[in-house]
């Protein structure tokens, strides 16, 4: 066993119940589910976080994690809907640092809450917001073509 | 003003703080936000659930929103982690039915409360569930070779 559950599991040699694989990514049920079908897409490729992601390997991530949401309304599972979700940081509860994507199946009339939508605020300053961020996309820019 | 708020917003017909564009996908900020910084990316096309989405748009708003969540720590704004969030279906919270993929900044010790990772509880039948969804995955790549 290795550091990285995720890492092992990929590498087969920590049980999962696997679900889907390709040449970026593995998808397995979530040990601990918040819910029935509760799938985790994850690269085989160890990345702990969104910063180190290439970004064809997320686009892979979320690929998978879409055709993985069209097969569950197409599965036994009784499925409403979806959620995916990408935690990234301990601020945003990532708990494993080996990026991974949420696959979250939901039931009409299920008690799960996701906080998003319940909690709404007016936004403040919504121009200097939108400012700062075109000023990180900048800086994220510029650190490219001078690495 | 047409039916689909998201729609009017990317054709400029709607106010909207518009962060980041491109071919694909615009992102803007919630006019709602959960937290100062809470951006939505949403295709230029009227998607209205992960069902009918392009794989590779979905893979264009993953992209941007894994680009924005690098702006973010590039920014003024205070950002200890950030959550990607796609709510498919209103037993999943989608309220606004144009796919859109939330970013969501997080700060260490805010009170956003996601859900995943509280309310775990141990799988029943993991093997069970693992081959519904894959029997699911096998009805989409059917449904894809006999449309």
């Amino acid at each position: 066993m290795g550091s990285c559950v995720f890492c092992d599991i990929v590498a087969g040699t920590a049980p999962a119940a696997r679900v889907y694989e390709d040449d970026d990514v593995v998808a397995f049920l979530d040990a601990r589910p918040v819910a029935n079908g509760h799938v985790l897409v994850v690269p085989r490729e160890h990345v702990s976080r969104l910063e180190n992601l290439d970004p064809e390997l997320g686009a892979s991530m979320f690929r998978a994690g879409q055709r993985l949401a069209r097969a569950l309304t197409r599965s036994s599972l009784p499925t409403d809907g979806t959620n995916l979700v990408l935690n990234d940081g301990r601020a945003a509860f990532q708990s494993v640092f080996h990026a991974h994507l949420h696959l979250l199946p939901r039931r009409k009339g299920d008690r799960i809450r996701l906080g998003v939508g319940l909690v709404r605020r007016r936004a403040h300053d919504p121009d200097a917001t939108a400012a700062a961020i075109r000023a990180g996309l900048d800086r994220l820019a510029s650190e490219e073509k001078n690495p």
